[in-house]
């Protein structure tokens, strides 16, 4: 009989799931908006899981391994962090069973994962699992670069988590366009690539955020900078 | 027979009015919510100004001076920045008369200050007429300070603006504390003294804003940090 399980990244806003084959082959997949804000309480997890299951046609002798936001303190069950001196490859080893009696033995979170650097620290929960399917595929050393609402930037030496950091670039981006005083110059396109060169300079000048964005709100009440430019220099201004 | 001019300070938010004499006594003050967003088009300042000339019982003959967000593209009437080269003991020279009929000869607004230091352009529309005040109360040097939603440091020389600089401190202060991934966190005391330190003591490292954010948070859910000095945090790092 083919051994299968089913992968699912449950994250904050969004869940995907992935049946895969013991030869690592894609069978099945599966993505939808309930994520953990939209399931809406720890004693629900177990309910929007069979619903996957069903709606995928997936058996429940099938194993469940999730990673992301399901495993936070607001997810279905709270799973420490590994330190980062933990090599990816081991993830397996670390695996958190399910503690609800109907998935007991069936169903594993992933850890994420948290690394201190001096006074400094940052933590993933999902993107370890994207890493080791880096590792898998031979990608063992440099900056690997995940991007989205909360940007990574990661260092990999052997496997190891060297260095990471992350950047809520995505998520300050979304802020400034729905309200306040850029809000209503953000309509134009964010990937004009003028614009964009303009923002990526100004961001490598070091000066403080607060102020290089208003200065794009000067720039275009003042007739400097057109408008229509607006939200990709702030996309420049964020990324660079 | 003794002289007035009514004073108002009318902004995005809020309108402020004083009365005053010619001997600078302010005889009456008032304040509200009818900012320019809450007047909420061109036609309707007039009404909005004969409504507080009416609540202040301030007479039709007494002459208006208006200042801030009234005169920019999406207020009563457009009036352009002045260079920053005008020196601020200059302005009256430079009011501009409103158009309406209902108010010809009647009614002023005064413009704000656009400054441009190579690349860079910042603005002001109101803070002009708080600099003139320093002004006439004898500061001609030095730094101002004129903290909010947008602080901006201004560098007078001789009344003159040096360098004006704008900052969306308040603004981002309450972006993050409305929505998104720190807003659960921001509950705490925004002036625990040790928070801000820390926040500070970030900010000077000069690292981008977007991932000092972000580690606010991974201090709090990797229990690295306290919860309760999130906001203090943030704020030192918004400002610093």
């Amino acid at each position: 009989m083919d051994k299968k399980i089913l992968g699912v990244d449950w994250g904050t806003s969004n869940r995907r799931a992935y049946l895969v084959d013991q030869h690592g082959a894609c069978l099945a997949e599966h993505e939808d908006g309930l994520g953990m804000l939209a399931v809406g309480g720890r004693e629900r997890f177990s309910g929007a899981l069979a619903g996957l299951l069903e709606t995928m046609d997936v058996g429940r002798e099938v194993p469940v391994i999730m990673s992301g936001m399901v495993g936070s303190a607001s997810g279905w069950q709270e799973v420490p962090y590994l330190d980062s001196s933990v090599p990816l490859r081991e993830l397996p080893a670390h695996l958190a069973p399910v503690a609800d009696a109907d998935w007991a033995g069936r169903c594993h979170i992933v850890p994420g994962y948290c690394h201190r650097d001096g006074g400094a620290v940052d933590v993933m929960r999902g993107e370890e699992t994207q890493l080791l399917g880096a590792v898998a595929l031979g990608h063992r050393d440099g900056w690997l670069v995940l991007p989205g609402t909360h940007s990574k930037w990661v260092l990999l030496r052997d496997g190891l988590i060297q260095s990471m950091s992350t950047y809520m670039t995505g998520e300050l981006f979304a802020m400034l366009s729905a309200g306040g005083t850029l809000s209503s110059m953000m309509g134009g396109d964010a990937s004009d690539v003028e614009g964009y060169a303009i923002g990526l300079a100004q961001a490598r000048r070091n000066e403080p955020l607060s102020n290089t964005l208003f200065r794009v709100r000067a720039g275009v009440v003042s007739r400097s900078a057109p408008a229509a430019q607006a939200p990709a220099v702030v996309s420049g201004l964020l990324i660079g």
